[in-house]
C-alpha cells in the first residue's frame, strides 16, 4: 500500500497531468460508466462527516472528509481518499484528500480555461484567495499565456501570502496586482474566477463588465450560496456546468433558473462539449459553474497513484 | 497521523485489553451516546464496498471494506479503519481493517466467555477453524481456565494451520483436539463457539448436546444464514444478543422467533445484562448471538490507537 502525502503529490504529478484526468473524467461522465451513490453524511452538532465512494472501471475510491466550523487553530476541513484495486479490492493508496480536491478543483476551473477561454487569453481575475483561488490560478497560468493576475479578497491582509504561495508555484513572470474592489479586478480580465462562500453575490451587477470573458464560479456549492449577479446571465452566450448535479446543488444556477434569467434547457455539461467537440466560438461570454463529484476524485486520485508508483515516490506501508 | 499495521496492532494491545473495550462499548450502547447510521453499500457485480462509520463521544470512525467474492490468491475481504479526532475531525489514525475485525470478534465472545461462562470452564469447541475461530478460540483462553481445545472444520486439511496459528498465540499450555464430527467436538466442552458461512445448521440437533453449556453463534450475519438447530433453542434457558440489531440481522435468531422456538420478548442484550449486572446462574444454558456492529469498531480503533501512541509503536505519517 502507497501512503501520498501533500509534499508526495505535489511533486509526483503536474496540474496539467490533473487537467488531463478532470478531461477524462468528463468522457466517462459522458459513457455512463461509473457508480457513484449520493454521498452519505453524519452530522454531529456543526460538525460534519462525509463518505463519498464511487467505482470506475479502472478504481474504486472513497473521500472520507470531516467538516468542523468551530475549528480555530486547526483547519476545517480534513480530508482522505482511500483507493481500493478495481479487480481485487485491495487497498492501494491512502492519499491527502485537501491536495487532492484543491489540486482537483484547480483543474476543473483549468480544463475550463482550456477549452472555453480565448487562445490569447493574458489576464486572470481571481476573487476570493483563499486555497481554492489559489489552485484556479495556477490551472488558469497551465493553460494560458497568462501575464497579469488581478486578486481581490474581502479581508485584503490574506492577499499577501496568497501571492507569495501562487509565486512560489507558478514562478515570477507573472504579474500580480491586489486590487481594492472587484470591479478594478475584472476590468482588464479575460478570465474571471471566483472561489468565495459567499451566500451574495460578489461580482457587481454591471453586464459590461462580464462581455467576452470567461467566467467561472468555484464557491456556490449550495442552493442557498451565490457569487453571480444577474447581469452575468444577461452577458452570457452560454451557460455551463461541470455535471447535470451542479444545476440543482448551486444557488448560481439553480436561483438564475427559478427568476428566468437562464433557461435550463439552454445549459449544457463539459461532458457534452467535450463529448460533442463543441467548439465556444471567440468573442463570446461563456459561464461555466462547478460543484464537483466524487468521480472526479477517484480519477485524480488513481493517476496520482499511479504517478507516484512509477517515480517510487510516496511512502510504502504493509498493512 | 499514525498508521498501525497488523504486526503492530498486535504487539500494541492484548485480547485482555479488546475484551475490556467490548465491555465498554456496551456501557456507551446502553447510554445512547453514539452516532451509528446504518451502513452504506456500493455493489459492482459480484463486488461489494461497505462503508460504517460511527460517532462516539471520544472518536470519529469509519470501517471501509471491500468484499470481493471471487479473489482466489488474494483474500475475499479487505479492510481499513479511518480514526478522526471527536474534537477537531483531524486525522489521528489508519489502521488495518481485518486483524482490527478478528480481533474486536473474538473479544465479542470473549466478553461472552467473561460473563456467561461458569468460572472453572476448562474445555472449549470450535466448529469452524477459519480467521473468526482462531480469534474466538484467543479470547475464550484469555477468560477461562481451558485446557483442551477441540477442533471442527468441515475441510479437515484446514485444521493443521490452525492448531499452528492459535500455538503462536496461546503457547503449548493447552491441549488441541481435532475431530472428525461435530458432535465429537461438542460432547466435552463447556463452550461451544460456532464461526462458520453455513446457511443450514452445523450442530447436530440434539438437545442433549448443549445442556449447561454456554453457546455462541458468531457465522450467521444474514437472516439466510444459520448454525444452530432447534434444539439449541429447546435446551437454551437464555437467549441473548449482542445487540438488537443482530435479532433481524441473523438467521440464527430470526428464524427461531418466526417459528416460534424462541419468544422474542425473553430474548435480551449484553448491554441490558452488564448494565443490571445481571448474573448467570451455574448450569444453565445461554446461547449468545453476536453479529457486530460499527460501535465496537470505533471503541477498539480509539484502544488500539491510544495503546500504540503510548507505546510509540506505529508510522507516523505526515499528510
Amino acid at each position: 500500500m502507497l501512503f501520498l502525502s501533500e509534499q508526495t503529490i505535489k511533486e509526483a504529478v503536474s496540474m496539467k497531468d490533473v487537467i488531463d484526468a478532470i478531461d477524462a473524467t468528463y468522457e466517462i461522465y459522458q459513457s455512463g460508466k461509473f457508480q457513484m451513490p449520493q454521498r452519505m453524511q453524519v452530522k454531529e452538532g456543526d460538525n460534519t462527516l462525509l463518505l463519498m465512494p464511487c467505482f470506475t472501471g479502472d478504481a474504486i475510491g472513497t473521500k472520507l472528509v470531516t467538516i468542523f466550523p468551530n475549528n480555530e487553530s486547526l483547519p476545517t476541513l480534513h480530508g482522505l481518499v482511500v483507493l481500493n484495486d478495481s479487480e481485487t479490492g485491495d487497498i492501494q493508496g491512502i492519499l491527502n484528500g485537501t491536495i487532492l480536491t484543491g489540486m482537483r478543483t484547480g483543474a476543473i476551473g483549468g480544463s475550463g480555461v482550456r477549452h472555453l477561454a480565448k487562445e490569447d487569453a493574458s489576464s486572470l481575475a481571481i476573487i476570493g484567495t483563499g486555497v481554492q483561488g489559489l489552485y484556479q490560478a495556477i490551472a488558469a497560468v497551465t493553460e494560458r499565456p497568462i501575464n497579469d493576475i488581478y486578486l481581490f479578497n474581502r479581508s485584503p491582509e490574506k492577499i499577501e501570502s496568497f501571492t507569495k504561495s501562487l509565486q512560489e508555484w507558478i514562478g515570477k513572470d507573472v504579474s500580480i496586482n491586489p486590487c481594492h474592489t472587484v470591479e478594478e479586478a475584472l476590468h482588464e480580465a479575460d478570465i474571471v474566477i471566483t472561489a468565495t462562500t459567499s451566500n451574495n453575490p460578489v461580482l457587481p451587477d454591471k453586464q459590461n463588465l462580464f462581455e467576452n470573458k470567461l467566467i467561472i464560479g468555484v464557491g456556490s456549492f449550495q442552493p442557498t450560496m451565490r457569487e453571480f449577479p444577474e447581469s452575468v446571465f444577461k452577458a452570457a452566450d452560454q451557460v455551463i456546468v461541470d455535471t447535470e448535479h451542479a444545476i440543482d446543488e448551486s444557488g448560481d444556477i439553480a436561483t438564475p433558473i427559478e427568476k428566468g434569467w437562464v433557461d435550463r434547457e439552454s445549459i449544457i455539461t463539459m461532458s457534452d462539449l467535450i463529448a460533442n467537440k463543441a467548439e465556444v466560438k471567440e468573442d463570446k461570454t461563456v459561464v461555466l459553474k462547478t460543484t464537483g463529484m466524487a468521480l472526479f476524485d477517484v480519477v485524480v486520485a488513481n493517476l496520482m497513484y499511479r504517478k507516484a508508483k512509477e517515480k517510487g515516490a510516496g511512502t510504502k506501508l504493509t498493512l
